[in-house]
This record gives C-alpha cells, structure tokens and sequence, in this order.
C-alpha cells in the first residue's frame, strides 16, 4: 500500500511559473487521502525556502521538510560524510543558504576548500572555475549536485550544473561523486525523510532518464506525467498520466 | 630522406619562458643543415605574430609561415571550408586575430553566428559560454580549436581549451569538429604549408598524447623529447632525445 508520493517539481507541477494543468487540485486530493508528499527536485540554484516560496504564489502550500532539492541533498551528504566541511561553491545563492543553514562554512580562498560543491550557475566565471580546478586537484572532495545537462527555460534550453561539472572534470581529470537524480543517493534520502520503504512510494515525474530512472534504482514504483518533457514520448512499458488530477485514482487503483 | 621538422612548442622549446637546454643550438644546427622548421602548438590564446615575439625575445627567429598554432589553423579550415564566416568566438584575443587575419567576421550577437570557435580562455563568463550554447543549438557549426585538458603553468596545471569545449558539448548535445593536436587536420596542414609528404617530416614533442599520437595517425615520424612532459615517460619503443641539439644527429643517422 502507498503512503507517499514523491514529485518532480519542473515539468510536472509547474512548467516555468504556470502550474500544470491539475497540479493543484491533484495535490490536494493526495493529502486528503493520506499520502505524505516529497517534492524532489535536480535544481540546486535556489533554496528550498525559495522552492516553497515560488509554490506558495502559485496556491501549493508546501512545509520545508516536504521539499529536497540537490543542493540541499549535497548539504546533508557532505554533514554525514564529513560533519561540517570548508565549501567551495561553483553555484549560486541558493546553494550558499542550503550549504550554511545545514552548518557548513563557505570559503572563498581555495586552499582551504576541503570540498568543492558544483552546482547551475548563472554567474560563472573563469576565476571561479579555476580555483575551484586548484582546489581539486590539491584534493578537495568533488562534488556536483547534479549533472543535468540542460535546463528548460522559456527561450530554450540553457546550460545545466553537469555542463560546469563536465568543465571541471575534464580540466583536473578527477570525477565527482553526483548527489541529484538519477544517483540513487537522493532518492535513498527522500525515502528516509518520509520514513517509508521504497515499496511504499511512488515517484512521479516527467523526465524518463531522471526522474524514472531513479524510481527504478531506487526499487520504487515509477510513473511518468505527460507534462513538461513527458508530453512527447511515453513507452507502453511504463505507468502515465495525463495530469496531476489522475494521480489519486491510479495509486487507489493499484493499492 | 627527411626534409622538415615539426616541433612542438610548449616543453619542447620552452617551458614557461625558458628555452629547453640546447634549443636555440638545436635549431640553428637543424637550420644550417636544410632543414626546413615548422612550430606547431595547440595554444590557441595568443596568435602567430604572439609566438613569433616570444620566440625572439628568447633569442629564436622564426617567421610567420614558420608556425602553426590551433587558432591560425581553425581559420583556415573555416576559410578552406565556408569561405568568409561569421565567428562567435569562446577565447582569447590572439585567437580573434587569427580569425580576422584569415578574413572572418567576428560577430557579439550568437543569432548571427555561422560558427562558433572554441579556445582556452581566461575571460570565461556564464554570458559567452550561454549564447555560445545558443549558436550552437540554433545550429551554428561547433569548431573547437583543440581538446587540451589543461596547460602546464608555473603555479601547476590550469584548464585548457577542451575544459570549455566539455562544458558547451555537455549543454549542447552536439559533439564539435577538432582541428588541433592528436587531430589529424592540423598535421595535413603543416606538412600541405611546408610542401613535403609525411616521410619526409619528423615531429618532435614532450607529449605522448597529443604530439606522438598525431605524428602516428598522419604518418610522419614521431620523436619525444624529454623536456616538459616527456622527462619521466618514454617507452622504449619509442625514439627519444634529451634535448633539441641531440636532435640533428638522429635525423642524419637514420637518412
């Protein structure tokens, strides 16, 4: 029987700033039947109080603890890897307010860095990028939120974290360890903060090579939503819906 | 019987801005025997008319048709290939001046953009690299002037030119046409400038890689030097010189 249901946040509850179609009734539904949400997200260039924020304008209410995103995933690998850890941030604000408020120091000379943190950034400089080079490669911890090639936005596609992360790997030749979907690591961590087993969970979201993916690697159910990406391709093999709205019906149908 | 000699060179030549041990020697013995020069770097920052002075003011003279760096050959295979071409260009200024030297137009704005040329860049801001991402998605051709890891500094290793070029192939999809070292069109090139087939010309450098693989895939004899890179590795099966004044008497001993 399922007790949660994890979601993808872009693409499948909103796409830009327009929610999709369902998005907020379908969510509501879910509660009122009981079901713990996770909303789970590969952005790591905002908080996940800006998150709640940005779903609050949008009529979603949202607690802090039913949102993770990579960069506050990576904030709480590093606290459990290494207890509080000297960043270096290739990444913007929302990753530094992640990376402080779970007890970690930022610093901006390089040789102190015991870790570098990559995440999008839209402020990227060469001098940010070669000290974060000087600090892998004197042996800080590499690690990227996630490696999403692109991201959507409503011009087009625009550079990803993973498109730093690319840079960075192939400049110093040391690979990160990746903490966003499809690494298991995220989802592992979802499932724990809602305290349930991956048997109890569903993800929904509507990127197959992520957002599926992960489902898959993390042994729960995968459904894809034919929203944002999802709209074009959708295997016979795997679980869809249409909306948010079908949501509740499918998971009392399979329960 | 050989008639040219292709150097390397960065750590064949100089490293930094010292002359190799018996460089200056080496070439001027090389010269008074016939031998006609070409210098061949992947260093696509500075321009020719750059490495020229440079070379002078080390006490080596060499004129233009005697050097051939990544930039100048990116030029002229976008000149051999589209003729004059609109240029949005990731890199340095002596890269520019290659491409204008060769008759492009260096464009600001990514949607005029025929080709975008990729080199190391110091300057690098998140604006070039997105609206280089841009004229490449809008189907601009990618042309990256080599794929160089990272370039040997005085401080250690900093990010080269391929660093840049993961990042844009990542964001993009699209995988980029390489003109300099191992790739084999910059060798075509040097030996179509110094006139002479590939048994006739020998090419020397410090790096395995880049400098002894190209001298594989294009025909030539290839000889590593053991300056910059090539101090602590040279299989046996390969010929090697300690240094550039060795060089003549090989060369002599093998026609």
């Amino acid at each position: 029987m399922y007790k949660a249901v994890i979601l993808d946040l872009d693409g499948t509850v909103y796409v830009g700033t327009q929610l999709t179609p369902g998005a907020k009734e379908g969510i509501e539904e879910l509660r009122r039947l009981g079901f713990k949400i996770m909303f789970l997200t590969n952005n790591s260039m905002v908080s996940r109080r800006m998150i709640i924020r940005k779903l609050d304008e949008m009529g979603i209410e949202a607690k802090v603890d039913e949102v993770l995103n990579s960069g506050a995933a990576t904030a709480i690998y590093l606290k459990n890897r290494m207890r509080n850890v000297k960043v270096f941030v290739v990444g913007e604000i929302g990753l530094v307010e992640e990376l402080l408020i779970h007890g970690h120091e930022i610093v901006s000379d390089y040789r102190q860095a015991e870790a570098v943190v990559v995440g999008g950034d839209r402020y990227l400089t060469y001098n940010k990028l070669l000290d974060a080079h000087r600090a892998i490669i004197k042996g800080a911890l590499f690690v990227a939120t996630n490696r999403d090639h692109a991201l959507m936005e409503e011009d087009g596609p625009v550079p990803g974290a993973g498109a730093v992360v690319a840079y960075l790997e192939t400049s110093t030749g040391v690979k990160p360890i990746v903490i966003g979907k499809p690494e298991r690591y995220i989802a592992d961590l979802a499932l724990q903060l809602l305290n349930v087993t991956p048997d109890e969970a569903v993800m929904v979201g509507d990127n197959i090579a992520t957002d599926l993916e992960l489902a898959k690697k993390a042994g729960m159910r995968g459904i894809l939503i034919r929203t944002g990406l999802g709209k074009n391709k959708a295997p016979e093999s795997i679980t869809s819906v249409n909306n948010l709205l079908e949501l509740p019906r499918i998971l009392l149908n399979k329960q």
